[in-house]
């Protein structure tokens, strides 16, 4: 078998085999495909598509390309979730102790962030003293003994993803949709989870930019899932506005906290309840509304909450400031970013808010950066609101005074006022299981 | 400006201007742009095209990425001529001698085989003695004195196409139009000359496999010429079986030179004449008709045969083998492959046959390959013609008998006999210049 007839099968259309994925993946990983021939596959497969069946086995064979990870010495159901990135997108570390306090358990491998998206180990980081890399017996100990644990992915999970996702990011090959559904489901298919509830972003925010495509991506990556014996769901969510109201880290670790106090912000709430209901219907807990009434009850009953608060002790965070947001160090200075005249936020473009509070310092530009756990954005006004000349729109965080211009030129460059009021999206656009698609 | 958003545009069937192809390509010389993003561009340009003016720019770009042959020094028109390649394709050692002889000059680079086809420069050099690496100052004396050089190309010539061939022949991105126009254009264009005559070959045995393939690289290699203000002109020429009935280097040049002194095989004469007559015509000797009388002149007199061995002399080479072809070395060994049964031979694969060649010695299968000059095959039964059980189809030459398996097996795998005749294809299917098409 040569690379070269490979390349040539599926620059003609054709469909890789299993022995075909397997030699091309297996043989990058090792290091006897080159980059060059890695990179004109992954652009032929950008230009060509692969069936369904071909990014099933693409799947499979970058899931095998590093440890396979076993959860059966945890007793029960497990319960995993990923989302597709977004900006302010801290629902993890809501609705992992939600579903955990219902007695489902997590033992979850979380992302850092990169560019304008945030990743939960970075926000977990932000809570001092928090530890993110557990051993296995650490991990295996804590899910067994209080439910829940999230960490940081091993080196070791889908080995090839790591080295075949690097490669994309510098050849124009990200957004390709069995390429993203490969590389999100072999690292869920690896981190060996029993239930696995997508929630794929979509708007100008998002790798899906219409629901055409978030809804492709998701029934991909469901039916990817399902043929791997997982019960996989997705849920289509809005990414034309950040989810609540804060970004950066200790800034939206508070956020989420108020969340599982009962007193979050309407949206971020909604969004979570809605995946945390999902998830618990698919580990089995009951029909959507019970699951509902589920989740609400463990918010209502403080149960969530304690359960967040469990993980980050047993992780060795100091919870101080989960219980009194007010405890996290603050950033030095602030700026009130203002509107210019009177109107609706018409547009508030997503990814330069992100980038904004990356150049905030909140986030990483390159993997190597350091970030400001302190520093980033708290939002007053959102795109559809109405402002006055004059309003604060937004509050900047940072240690540097010298960061809010840049910052603020980034951000008004996507910022745009009108008379008009613009048409809000919904939270949740569409929910996809192995039956079919149910739009809302 | 960055290759990501080379690569993106061109992913998305965007047209790249001058500058983006240049930051592309010269970036790719300097080692700026890595292999792997030069890669996934050649892939999105073979799935996505590239517009006539798209190609103009890059065959231009890449020519001056070397040094452009100045031949402003040489009195009068210079023509030179190119083949895409074929299996028994030894024409320029026929129609330089006879343009040479009519009074035009040839200031020629030539090229070396590779794979199952052969190159003019180790044709040459089985003539023993011939120097193919002359200075620029020996090669310009030599044609202002006899009117005729051919050698091997300057290293310095579109130094970025050989680059990118190299690349292209590792990441199937070899077979796209746009991307052989413009290797081929950037070369003639780079080596100076005023009038161009392409020899599109077409067939089983040449990377163009039908007509309208052909005929659209010519097309497209015409318009980049022309607007280069140079005459070109195409000839498609047929590639289902070999040109002439030898294949090999000394038995070439010897079957060469039986045209020039008019007593070559009736096929391989004819197309001969044909490019000869077009490349006078673009160089301002009349019109076709009275081109053709002159070529036709210019071997019956002599001259041309004359010019040949004026060549070959002021080049070191040793002409006697070129008056006396028995006086080349002779291969150690011969074989006779002999028909397995009556019938018409319907089926004989061009490219199996070039490659029994290359098993015999004859060629290279890496560049750094040394070549038998004696080995190679003649031809005695070819396309069409009808074969009794036991007749000898084809001899083999090798100075090991071991060779002759391998290649007998080669060879016989790509032949079939039929009751059945063929269709026979003929030597030449059409004509394009800048004015149109012209078929036969």
């Amino acid at each position: 078998m040569r690379m070269y007839d490979i390349i040539a099968k599926k620059r003609d259309g054709g469909t890789l085999n299993r022995e075909e994925l397997a030699f091309a993946v297996n043989g990058y990983v090792a290091g006897d495909v080159p980059d060059y021939q890695m990179s004109a596959l992954l652009m032929a497969i950008y230009l060509r598509g692969m069936t369904d069946a071909e990014t099933a086995e693409l799947t499979d064979v970058m899931a095998h390309s590093g440890d396979m990870v076993d959860l059966s010495a945890i007793a029960g159901i497990k319960a995993d979730k990923h989302s597709t990135g977004g900006v302010g997108d801290k629902t993890t570390l809501v609705i992992a102790p939600i579903v955990a306090a219902c007695g489902v358990k997590i033992a979850k491998m979380s992302g850092r962030g990169l560019g304008h998206t945030g990743g939960t180990i970075d926000k977990m980081e932000a809570v001092p003293g928090t530890r993110t890399s557990l051993s296995q017996a650490e991990f295996f100990r804590q899910v067994n003994e209080i439910g829940i644990s999230v960490i940081g992915q091993s080196g070791q999970i889908a080995v090839a993803d790591k080295k075949i996702y690097a490669l994309r990011d510098v050849t124009a090959t990200v957004g390709c949709i069995p390429l993203i559904a490969s590389s999100i489901m072999s690292k869920k298919l690896a981190a060996g989870s029993d239930a696995i509830l997508l929630d794929v972003t979509m708007g100008d925010g998002a790798f899906m930019k219409d629901l055409d495509s978030a809804l492709e991506l998701a029934r991909l990556m469901v039916s990817i899932g399902t043929a791997h014996g997982r019960k996989v769901a997705a849920l289509i969510t809005d990414m034309d506005k950040p989810l609540g109201q804060n970004i950066g880290n200790a800034l939206e670790v508070a956020e989420s906290m108020a969340v599982l106090q009962g007193k979050g912000a309407a949206d971020l709430t909604e969004v979570c309840l809605q995946l945390a209901s999902n998830m618990l219907l698919l580990a089995g807990k009951g029909d959507l509304p019970a699951c509902r009434a589920m989740a609400e009850g463990v918010i209502a009953d403080g149960s969530a909450f304690e359960k967040c608060c469990q993980m980050f002790a047993a992780q060795g965070g100091d919870i101080s400031v989960l219980r009194d947001a007010d405890k996290f160090r603050k950033a030095k200075y602030s700026f009130a970013l203002t509107a210019p005249k009177d109107g609706y936020i018409y547009k508030n473009d997503v990814e330069k808010i992100g980038n904004a509070s990356v150049l905030l310092g909140a986030g990483r530009i390159k993997k190597e950066d350091a970030i400001d756990f302190a520093a980033g954005i708290t939002m007053h006004k959102k795109l559809g609101d109405f402002v006055k000349a004059g309003d604060s729109i937004c509050t900047f965080y940072a240690d540097d005074k010298a960061l809010f211009a840049p910052a603020e030129e980034m951000y008004r460059s996507g910022l745009v006022i009108r008379d008009e009021k613009p048409a809000v999206p919904p939270l949740v656009y569409a929910r996809v299981t192995a039956d079919g698609v149910e739009t809302f």
